[in-house]
């Protein structure tokens, strides 16, 4: 069910800073992309395997602001796991009893899939999403 | 000089139900492997792409003893990136003003390779390994 880790979320107060940092040890990073929808600026850092998502707050409400509240230095938000089939995931959580976030159903993510968070505290206290391949 | 996310480190307060829990997800789990020399035992989740490491504290002082009894429902404990060369990634590391943790020179890591811990307050709050590859 579980594949691929598809990215790791860092949550930061500097985009630019932290952008520059991970450029200046080598790796490619992207230009910052706002996703209003989802609250967040994104950058990209692309390694040869799997890719790290630096995000910054987006307008009003963002979700990772309480986050960079608590953590003003910031820090890694989240793992996002790729799995065959989001349904299937959804059912297998709820066997296991882990909680989703939200309403339990599956949302459009940020790269445009269907996606489902589990709950950090069913989950050895790490937020984790599950997006379909 | 980065080139691949190594792994993903959780520390967990029960290493072998949070291994059940990735089993049933569909990742494939190693059986746990004590490192006594470096105060914790691993289950490595295989991924496709990369893998995770659930950490547990094994003996006195473990170093990820006091994250547990800040988290204890477990947490995303720190990235580790594989680097090209570790005396380039520390010169540039100084560069940018990034402390070392400890003495500042390499040490053996858990794989047996040359590792070195980056400051989290200089790196956007995430605790990062850099191992040579």
């Amino acid at each position: 069910m579980i594949t691929r880790l598809n990215h790791v979320a860092i949550a930061v107060p500097d985009l630019a800073e932290a952008a520059a940092r991970y450029q200046t040890l080598g790796a490619a990073v992207s230009e910052p992309q706002d996703l209003p929808e989802h609250g967040v600026t994104v950058v990209f850092v692309v390694l040869e395997n799997t890719k790290i998502e630096l995000l910054h707050p987006l307008g009003e409400g963002s979700p990772i602001a309480g986050f960079l509240d608590k953590n003003p230095s910031g820090g890694i938000h989240h793992l996002c796991f790729e799995v065959e089939e989001i349904g299937a995931t959804s059912e297998k959580l709820d066997e296991l009893g882990i909680r989703i976030l939200g309403d339990g159903k599956p949302k459009t993510g940020a790269h445009g899939k269907p996606v489902l968070f589990a709950h950090p505290k069913d989950f050895q206290g790490a937020l984790v999403e599950f997006e379909q391949e």
